[in-house]
């Protein structure tokens, strides 16, 4: 059965705050990743580079609407919300207790290649067989 | 005479690498941060939270062309794109060697208030005089 | 009843892996304040600053022995080793399935005055009636 | 002309201060880290794994004196202290307008074998005709 979304509830780290007492903006893209990591994790598969291929973002975007604080447990919703020929785009959203903290997306897309010069590829079946949009 | 943008280098560090050897997603949005508080402070002008205000991020996105790697040095350029009544909204392009690695974009809202309950609030003159939208 | 250690179990981050494939060493004092911030929590204290509080770390190191990999699971166990008259020490041991990665230590001095010029002060009786050296 | 020790100056951003308003701890072992590579480009090295050689961290300790704070722009010394068979030694110091914030030390080892399994080789000549320890 291929997997379309994954739900991850993380605690804020100290480090991870900034000075105004709020999670620092460049977090939050860390928090959507571990999030997709955890949904390729739960589909028996792996975000990690390999030989074969890779799996460069070409796009992140988020819409912040409320702060998170140290010691939160937000709630991190990822989901596949289209496969292309050689990308995949998630659409992501950040809780914390039923509040929207943060609305965001991202594409990645297959690339394969010798080192330094990967070029994007048809998304491999294997993948396929385990992701599917969100319907 | 107010200023509208801002350009940096700035050299990768090898913990802004992964594992595949390119700049972490993550980072450009650091690397955009980082001439924003250079163009504030070209313009004298302290982007660091204040008892009276603070400048949390609404926004931020990029798309990401090329990679950067290990001791790149990247020309991070952040242009002043609009000044609405609450808000202030960048243009960011990160190039190497004339070639653009990722183009984005950032929202910011001045807000004021009692610490964890800031709300909206005026772009104060202080900020008009000093900043203007590039024409 | 005080508290004198406490052991987090915690994943590693796509964003916190190098281009060696190694977690990043400076990610390691960042799971040892993860731990220690585990720690507080279960004593039922914070560790982040407050009007009358702050616990600047003073020193912090580790032995590295063992790497770990994106993925990995690894164990963070912080026990409290000392407690002087301004200042708390920590031993810390971050291990995988039972192999010792690295051995660390930090120590926290209790800081209070206005901001910008907090010097150390008594370690306050809330903290020593949750916080015992692990005997 | 072996090289034993590297200076740079480098402004504390604005993601790299916690909520005490002070440059998180973890950062320090970063700016040692950006001065080491300065170091090794200086000596006409590369501090970046190869399909050779790698050079994980062994150990690493900070004294922490004073803080650092946005817009700082510290001064990062590091020095070698030590080249033995398989390792490298650093000493470091972080001063802001010649006040010592951080005091601190590294040691580094060459390793090689295959991914995964690197284990600790002599410093090869080409490291030892360009880095030379402090007299």
């Amino acid at each position: 059965m291929p997997i379309s979304e994954c739900r991850i509830r993380r605690r804020v780290h100290f480090y991870e705050v900034d000075s105004a007492g709020i999670v620092h903006f460049s977090c939050f893209y860390r928090y959507m990743e571990e999030a997709e990591s955890a949904l390729w994790r739960s589909a028996g598969l792996r975000i990690a580079p390999t030989k074969e291929f890779a799996y460069p973002r070409v796009a992140a975007a988020f819409a912040f609407k409320k702060p998170l604080r140290f010691e939160d447990e937000p709630e991190v919703l990822i989901q596949v919300a289209s496969i292309g020929r050689t990308s995949i785009g998630y659409r992501c959203v950040i809780s914390l207790n039923g509040d929207v903290a943060a609305e965001g997306s991202m594409t990645v897309v297959c690339a394969s290649g010798p080192p330094g010069e990967v070029r994007p590829t048809r998304v491999p079946d294997f993948i396929r067989e385990r992701l599917a949009v969100l319907s």
